[in-house]
């Protein structure tokens, strides 16, 4: 056997070549997800939603038990996408239109896969940009959740032509018309006791800004075992001998699942994500960084589900420095510290 | 919204002033406990105790099925009162009457609340002592678990007046015909070789120690794992910002839990904890420290249940050093190195 | 109560003279395993087969549901082994004969017991090579498991008389006719896209090399996790104190799995482990080494199964170096690096 043909048998990745509108990739590696998952992300993530942690809670509102917490379906579906999408990324530029349209219960098993929406190879001809929209599926093929992104990719070949550059159009906030709320869902039983705290939709005010108090010191350890759960393989998140300086690049799903958790300390009520309008991944988060959150209030809509509101919020993960400061400068750019800026619907209770 | 319109959504927890006698706190975010759980105290603590890690073991026992480790309970049970009794806390002063009242099985909710009765303010005027007992029930309202704990907190205002001062009368030691024996628990049929250990409940005399042996050297990551699973986020545990030396502070509870562990090197017939009499978190544990456990067997019972003998322990766990120690020296204190005193009884086959 | 029967009540593990020859020991602490160890698994190797990853994979390769992964087995049933076989021991010399008997099931409870089938005295009188063959079987009594390994251990008393030297006969390689394929298993449905790969086992060829280009650097955290999930608790694996200069050995099991869930880059269709020849932990590896992974081809064979063919691999682990080098040197010796060298057979679609 020669170099090429082992070369052969381990995956190279899609290089910015290899994508073509309308093509669809089915992402490897079916997934059962248990009460285990559920465990693993409460000892991760310092989770406190009742509505994740008990079902006798998820029952009093209309459920039949308590699904896997939102962001758990998020990352298993993101995570199979990775060895087909962005294992040559430079970087990850942006979600859209993300939404969550079924629960997922302990038991289910979630396959993805994407089509390529959108391309456009960057003047430098060393790169471009593929927008993908990834549908995940329940073992019934019913939908769970369905997401844009777009990463920017390595060409193999500089000298490959260019494709035809197209732009898919993205709403930059999923409309309230649009989200999924799950059937049965009702908070007319909303136990506030319970729950943690007594604010209630209507005690939010647009404009509003939430500073969250609690800060969590990341771990090597930690953020691994996090991202391997989601079996996002990504070398940056586990060899310390890639990135050249010895750091290992968090992934950044990571910050999400922290810094939601941390926002319970106020949005105690912001119960179930439902869509994700927007997302950034402003900086890197390291071992060691201090991760504290922030959140403001942008939109509120009511919701034909009994007792449920809708309301927008801006969750912002910084690092090492709380103290409240504005997400960015005079300059537009982000403020220094700065490592999460993500703009998503939640349900609460009326 | 003003600085003050945002502070009040997130929760700033008790003060001195906040508790009365009679004053009933329903803890949030009841939890649902799972296999989950299980896998993770494993991982967690060198567990090894049959009766928690077998099904057939435990129904060999008169049980239904394996249930979750008594200090699983615990944890989860403790971490809800965490945000309404003690974030405010200057030090956690003791523990006395907890009582396991009904084995929590895989699936079981927790959910507990507290009795505020005791209240004494210190004569400095900044702080004072609040007893509470809190009463962990199950998804049916069954009771699994009770105790009385106090707390230094601080007062919010040191202006506020002292309240009366009310000291409850507790037990120094749970009496035995008080310990609630799981409803058909027998020892008769007990399998020495599956357990471990050849030494029964008359095997052990009053006034014996045991020096467990083996040594763990604890990490940042596992103790936060641990910490969270138990849905405890306060904030020393895991902000390395908080304490002004980068160190956090490794939840008190960590430590029994990885002490209990240990001590199955001597005592692993004393397979379940069924009352904690008084405990003591005598030195502050880090990461990097070894911690290293001996017991004193304090006393011996009958109990009415077939085949199963009471023992009362005192388990200690030390760091760093091993050599067998007295626990207090010629001045009365705890020696160097300490970091628990625990005081409780155990069911072990006669 | 003297130190002496205090010492006699913790577990000092047998010496080489406790040994002799169709002695049966009846391991501790049967375990039940469920979704918990599934899920921890995940989260600890980079494990991405789609076999041990979905029901519904498992079940259209005519499995009732997917089994715990292959290794979580050796792991459990190995670590029952460690008080009474290893405690003493100054080497883990090597394994042989090891077949997977039956899938291992969320639910099952496995128990373990080994037969001493071999034993020599070192010439240096001091130790000698205790040769067990271990069975672990599911609470039906059904086996799961079988190997024989041989390590060297101490004697508690140098002067103790020399048995007599028994040698097992062991086979080098399990003969494919022995290989125990899961009732009822078919890969005629094989998904290839939902595994990962296209390659078949026609794909693969006698001596083709893949190098599986994926790294891992590993955590103290991380290791001591999985050592202790599999209730493995030999000291020196969690006590920084015992090998004197603050180090603590990973168990090789770690690196075992490791490699394997590495090497699904390259052989992501090897879905299922059903023997090890030969094993040898040929370094220590230690918190902080970067592990890579490549395979060699060793041997092919048909198997009565439909659709399954059998592979026999080499799969090494090295540290912090990937470039690729040959396995030993010209002396004969492991190549500087080399951690682990493993022999096993596994199934593939054909």
């Amino acid at each position: 056997m020669t170099q090429d043909s082992k070369a052969a048998k381990t995956n190279p990745g899609n290089f910015f070549e290899d994508f073509a509108i309308g093509q669809v990739l089915t992402h490897a590696t079916p997934r059962t997800v248990t009460e285990g998952e559920r465990a693993m992300y409460t000892a991760l993530y310092p989770a406190r939603f009742a509505l994740w942690s008990s079902d006798e809670f998820a029952r009093a509102s209309g459920l039949p038990r308590s699904p896997m917490e939102d962001l758990v379906a998020f990352h298993i579906a993101f995570g199979k996408t990775v060895p087909d999408v962005s294992l040559n990324a430079v970087a990850n530029l942006g979600y859209a239109e993300l939404k969550w349209l079924a629960p997922v219960y302990p038991g289910d098993t979630i396959s993805t896969s994407s089509e390529v929406i959108g391309l456009k190879q960057n003047s430098n001809g060393k790169t471009g940009v593929v927008y993908v929209r990834s549908t995940a599926v329940n073992q019934s093929g019913t939908p769970v959740l369905s997401w844009v992104r777009w990463v920017m990719v390595k060409k193999r070949n500089v000298d490959a032509p260019a494709p035809e550059t197209v732009l898919p159009e993205l709403a930059k906030v999923v409309p309230v018309e649009d989200l999924v709320i799950p059937e049965g869902l009702t908070f007319e039983n909303y136990d506030f006791a319970a729950a943690g705290e007594p604010h209630r939709w209507g005690d939010y005010e647009v404009g509003e800004r939430i500073d969250h108090v609690d800060g969590v010191t990341v771990e090597e350890a930690e953020h691994m075992l996090a991202t391997r759960l989601w079996q996002n393989t990504a070398k940056v998140h586990f060899n310390a001998q890639v990135r050249g300086d010895g750091t290992r690049l968090i992934y950044g799903g990571h910050v999400i699942s922290m810094a939601r958790a941390l926002s319970f300390n106020g949005l105690a009520n912001a119960q179930m994500m439902v869509a994700i309008n927007a997302g950034s991944h402003v900086a890197p988060c390291l071992s060691g960084d201090t991760i504290y959150a922030w959140s403001e209030v942008l939109e509120k809509a009511d919701t034909p589900a009994p007792g449920v509101g809708a309301i927008r919020l801006r969750l912002v993960a910084v690092k090492d420095d709380p103290t409240p400061k504005p997400l960015r400068g005079e300059d537009g750019k982000y403020t220094p510290g700065v490592l999460l800026d993500l703009d998503f619907w939640a349900l609460m209770p009326k």
